[in-house]
């Protein structure tokens, strides 16, 4: 289908852009009044992830309201390990939880073969195929899912932790049982992903949430090795954008993985980002989010800057997801400061 | 006095040592039984840091049971802004909680000013001066506080928080505010400091726990303008070393502040540090502490690599404090690695 606006595209194809293409990680979200009212007609979030009709609706809310440059499917990265037989809980602001926990061997032998877990996730699949025929090739359509380790965080730890030290443990304690574990969890990924793409995602994001716990050696042999096996497996059939929030020093190796697009967070400056990665290397991100709790004319200020300092193979973005409680003007002066602004 | 062993002293003074010197944060505490067991007869945490004959105790047991080469006075970073007005509690199993916490300009101006703040800390300039009677020369004595952004951060969030967005709301959205809470944070601190020099303590240390929540920029503003005004104020009188977490983008800027002694998180590698810092930055860390859940022959070649990749003007520490339930044995093989190395 022909895109309307297909900038994003453009940009991630690695073509120079009039403009930098905007959106924001968790655009379909608390933000958005029209979310709030879907939300509280619902038991709870998982409803809203596992029904396919109320997923699109939400997914478009951002698209129609803020003018954003892509849409990105409303989903929920911890649908893995809940495929693979681990199901969770969404607990009201404390977060998600596990009832059960990898621990030994036995649990990890339970868990289910990657094709059984990508098979049940006929809902996302579902969401994304109504979501491309309602977005009528208005803006592409992001799919995503959870890093390998991340998902091995929360499948070890139960839930989300300031050190997630019980699942590093595992790390030094029986590496070659978190190495098994990851496998599973990145093989069960790469069918996931492969089949967002047949069901109409345009280009996929992998989130590394708990990059940052690791050490630079530790990230690349229990996170980057592992998503170096889905850029490989991804990308010949959609572009695919890695983004391991706060893994400042290891950001030469996520692009020599291959990845099309290298999601940054807050952590380093536009300068010192292009001083490392050259001009050419397509960046995503990454203005402090709460950065959007400044007035309106800061906010402008602060993206234009932000935009000037990493010039072409950009993608205008936070440095993570949009908070709850950000103002709706913030994020607005956000988006019309990218798509005002004009490359010299 | 003479000191019996002094190369702890010796390698933050510049100058070359036979082996790295080594101590862990945190090591005055849960790992120990002899702690455990002086912790359970007290009605909580604050009556340990309160009590001089108690915070001395502790603080001697890791000297005793695992001959690091320097004791750190045991304390609290939060015991700044109780003297400053503003108490706290410490839940167990939840951390610190401020029942009270600044909000706006009325909160500021009710804060006491820092001479009176700094005169109300005299339990710790006591535990200090016990502390060096006792140590006898042993090893040296560490002196320490919190960064003022981590102590304001503590002071507006109330707690500790995964996104400290309210502390952060504060820096976008009333920056005048927020410069002159860290003023008032950085003058007490500094006092506080000084005091603690003449009480005894041989070498400080500047804990920014948070400074991984801004972004370089915001830290460089909001951070390492107040650390640089401790780092001059403080110099004179004692080296001093600066410990900012997970700051891995701004490690230039630190190290410009003229601080003694660099503190490391394991976010960065040994060789990328000494690339960036160059071989004569006196470097403090950073092996993960998790990987003191490896068995002792993994803590042990680890330790080694680390050393060696650090090579001379190190100090061997972890990257953080280390974690409660870190198994004894873990700790000494840490140390003993440190004590058994020989530089070529």
């Amino acid at each position: 289908m022909q895109l309307k606006n297909d900038i994003f595209l453009r940009a991630v194809r690695g073509e120079k852009t009039e403009r930098p293409p905007v959106w924001l990680m968790r655009q379909a979200g608390r933000i958005l009044a029209s979310y709030r009212a879907v939300r509280e007609k619902l038991s709870g979030f998982k409803e809203l992830v596992e029904t396919p009709e109320l997923a699109c609706e939400v997914t478009l809310q951002p698209v129609d309201e803020l003018g954003v440059d892509a849409a990105i499917i409303f989903s929920d990265i911890l649908v893995i390990p809940e495929a693979l037989g681990l199901p969770y809980q969404m607990e009201e602001k404390k977060g998600p939880y596990f009832p059960h926990t990898i621990n030994n061997q036995t649990d990890i032998d339970a868990l289910l073969a990657a094709d059984e877990a990508a098979e049940r996730l006929d809902y996302v699949y579902n969401a994304l195929q109504l979501t491309q025929k309602a977005l009528n090739g208005r803006v592409p359509l992001i799919g995503f899912a959870g890093a390998p380790f991340t998902i091995f965080a929360y499948m070890v730890e139960g839930s989300g932790s300031k050190t997630f030290s019980k699942a590093k443990k595992m790390l030094y304690q029986a590496p070659d049982m978190a190495h098994e574990l990851l496998q599973k969890i990145t093989n069960a990924t790469i069918l996931y992903l492969q089949k967002q793409v047949a069901a109409g995602a345009d280009v996929i994001q992998v989130f590394d949430s708990w990059a940052g716990l690791l050490s630079p050696q530790s990230f690349n042999e229990f996170s980057l090795a592992y998503m170096q096996q889905i850029v490989d497996a991804v990308r010949p059939y959609a572009p695919i954008t890695l983004f391991a929030k706060d893994a400042t020093g290891s950001l030469l190796d996520i692009a020599a993985t291959g990845c099309n697009v290298l999601g940054l967070g807050w952590g380093t400056s536009p300068t010192q980002a292009r001083r490392l990665l050259g001009a050419n290397t397509i960046i995503q991100g990454n203005l402090d989010p709460c950065a959007l709790y400044a007035d309106t004319n800061t906010v402008t200020a602060l993206t234009q800057k932000m935009i000037a300092g990493f010039g072409q193979h950009h993608i205008c973005n936070l440095g993570h997801g949009v908070y709850p409680d950000t103002p709706l003007d913030s994020v607005k002066a956000f988006i019309d400061a990218a798509k005002n602004f004009r490359y010299q």
